[in-house]
């Protein structure tokens, strides 16, 4: 482990395993539990990196997989790795490519995401029934893929990924792994996840034989492994000990998490008590507000998620006193509503626009208001994570989350 | 004449008739020559309002027609008109909607903007053969459209122009005219001029009526007149007679200006002689850095253009030494080139990113790039009218043209 990281545990929720804790990395402290911005292709969608830092927003994660088609990792590396190619001078992650692998490839074949729905309709995503050809062939090597930029051919390998992410330099990375979809009988699952396993190990190995190379733009990177099973409960205890026990220095849970709530919040009740409990532990792509109390409970410390960006592009903006926390500025009954989005709300959004002016800019599609939505969004979860953490110190945690009408 | 709006002249140039101004309005104050930045839709595209005072941007003008489809000047004027819909607090202009009369009409069967081409190619608006279906008719009362949100049918008259520009609460309101096409020829052209000649005494008979009701946002308005007659030297003679002589605040030059640079310098050169000297002249839909300088020398005060701001959204950003003084930043010379657009320019966008991270996130298509290189425009073409300004103070305005490479 890098010596400019730690992670420092402070307050356990008596009632959950939720806790509080410090992560310290290379470029600053995060403060956990803590959402993580969605900064997919060196910016968070519709927001210049300074904001980022003005919103509070402590953590982001860029990915391998979108960087190393454009504009390469090489370009990233001799401008400073991601933080000096972006300017923002925050902890910063970056994903795999293991998703897009899952996306390009199983995903793409059984129309999932990483949730697939139990009955048609419950869910956005639909199974299709016809099988869309993938765009990656998965070997014991790693993955082939064409790249949806050019439709050139790529190869990823545990061990490509690994000098690739030192390239971009993130305070922390993760190894090449397959994301299996929610479809994926045991017998596949079962493959994968070991095969997973071994990625794990090759990339754990690159990175040690990487690290103390001069030449990459950022020394104290660190490794977390990703522990995988889908929703059966022997592959996900199967992945947590082995994981577990291979010296990453945190631990990311990806993969399907089933076909329901309750499969995710299994997922997490059979993985999380394997792990060391003085890690770190990250869920990869959740993060939705209904989200966050239960999976915080089970005692995940980060997450990332694109939904509140998605959504606030999408013209609907959180606010704590609706249906899912959330309204949609379309909705005509906002026409002519000269309030803010949410009179509680100190983001500059709130601060400085009615309603009105947002439904406008929204139905007009105008570029400006993908950014002043975004600004709200993230605002509201970076102020809503303060408050956790402040409940979880002041053992308020359980009421907080009725206050939102959230389930632990 | 509002008592709060006044134009006094400060210096005049030696060798042509450009000059230094002041033009005060109710919403603060503008030096002469001044770029306009265009906000059709109560925003600039991608820049949110609070954007323009930081950038030194001193006035804007929106556009009649896009917001009465949409939000409709009914809800622009109770939430406190355009400067209280927005939250900007600058000199406002609202275009009466003409240009788009035209646009969907003879512009849309013509194939062409307010320049059409000589030689095909030699401009980027190509004359198309097959007429298209306009979507407007004019009459002498007015004009009847079809929305080009949801079809709808609308009407504007010059006095329902008004009626819908006081409740907008623009500082400076244009009236209702048509905007004639390059492709006209001078029968038409000339029965054209004479309705809008109607439209305009009729638009300024609507004004003064309403002069002095008080359930208008903006009390302080002003109108300016319109001087039409296309290319053609008898009909901008007689437009700039009959408009400059019927008591208008100020004057705008609208219409076609021809197929080329010298038909449009010519336009001036007839109209400008003929309007009062000690009266504002706005340059409608110009304002490319080349037609700057030229239509400065020949005595315009302001000008708006949307191309700065569509230029940026596609890339090409503002850089002094460069052919049509501009860059490309799509161009892969600029992959890894750590320097800013311009090492010359104060923008936030200068100032903070290299050409590197820009041409990643134009290339990516992420919003962000969209409000960085628009930054980067907007403040390029202040600090270069505030050169102009002093320039020519200080009599030394035609060697900032050579200085510039641009004609007078």
């Amino acid at each position: 482990m890098s010596n400019s990281f730690s992670f420092d545990i402070q307050h356990g929720d008596p009632e959950t395993v939720a806790r509080t804790g410090t992560l310290r990395t290379a470029h600053g402290t995060v403060l956990t539990p803590a959402f993580v911005g969605v900064a997919t292709r060196a910016t968070i969608k519709a927001l210049e990196p300074q904001a980022l830092a003005e919103l509070g927003l402590q953590i982001v994660i860029s990915n391998t997989y979108h960087l190393h088609l454009q504009p390469g990792e090489d370009i990233v590396a001799s401008l400073g790795g991601l933080h000096g190619f972006s300017g923002w001078d925050l902890p910063t992650m970056t994903d795999s490519g293991g998703f897009q692998v899952f996306s390009l490839g199983a995903g793409k074949q059984h129309g999932v995401g990483k949730v697939a729905p139990i009955f048609p309709g419950e869910n956005t995503a639909k199974p299709k029934i016809k099988p869309n050809k993938p765009l990656v062939r998965l070997t014991e090597q790693g993955a082939d893929f064409r790249s949806i930029i050019d439709g050139s051919l790529h190869s990823f390998t545990p061990e490509s990924v690994i000098t690739i992410e030192r390239k971009l330099g993130g305070d922390i990375i993760l190894p090449l792994d397959e994301c299996t979809s929610p479809l994926h009988d045991h017998a596949y699952t079962k493959r994968s996840m070991e095969r997973t396993h071994r990625w794990a190990q090759r990339g754990l190995t690159a990175f040690q034989l990487l690290k103390d190379d001069p030449t990459f733009p950022n020394p104290h990177q660190v490794l977390y492994g990703i522990v995988q099973g889908g929703a059966y409960k022997d592959l996900r205890l199967e992945s947590a000990r082995i994981i577990g026990d291979m010296g990453f220095d945190g631990f990311a849970i990806g993969g399907s998490l089933g076909r329901s709530k309750k499969d995710m919040w299994n997922v997490l009740d059979w993985s999380i008590p394997l792990l060391q409990d003085d890690t770190p532990r990250h869920l990869l792509g959740i993060g939705e507000i209904e989200d966050l109390f239960a999976c915080v409970a089970r005692g995940i410390d980060t997450f990332d998620c694109a939904a509140p960006t998605r959504l606030a592009r999408n013209g609907s903006v959180f606010l704590k006193d609706a249906p899912r926390h959330r309204i949609n500025l379309r909705n005509a009954r906002f026409a002519d509503d000269d309030g803010p989005i949410d009179p509680f709300c100190d983001c500059f959004t709130c601060r400085t626009h009615s309603r009105a002016y947002l439904r406008h800019l929204c139905k007009a599609g105008e570029f400006s208001f993908y950014r002043l939505a975004t600004l709200h969004n993230l605002r509201f979860l970076v102020r809503l994570m303060s408050e956790i953490r402040d409940a979880i110190e002041s053992k308020q945690f359980s009421s907080l989350a009725l206050e939102w009408g959230c389930h632990l």
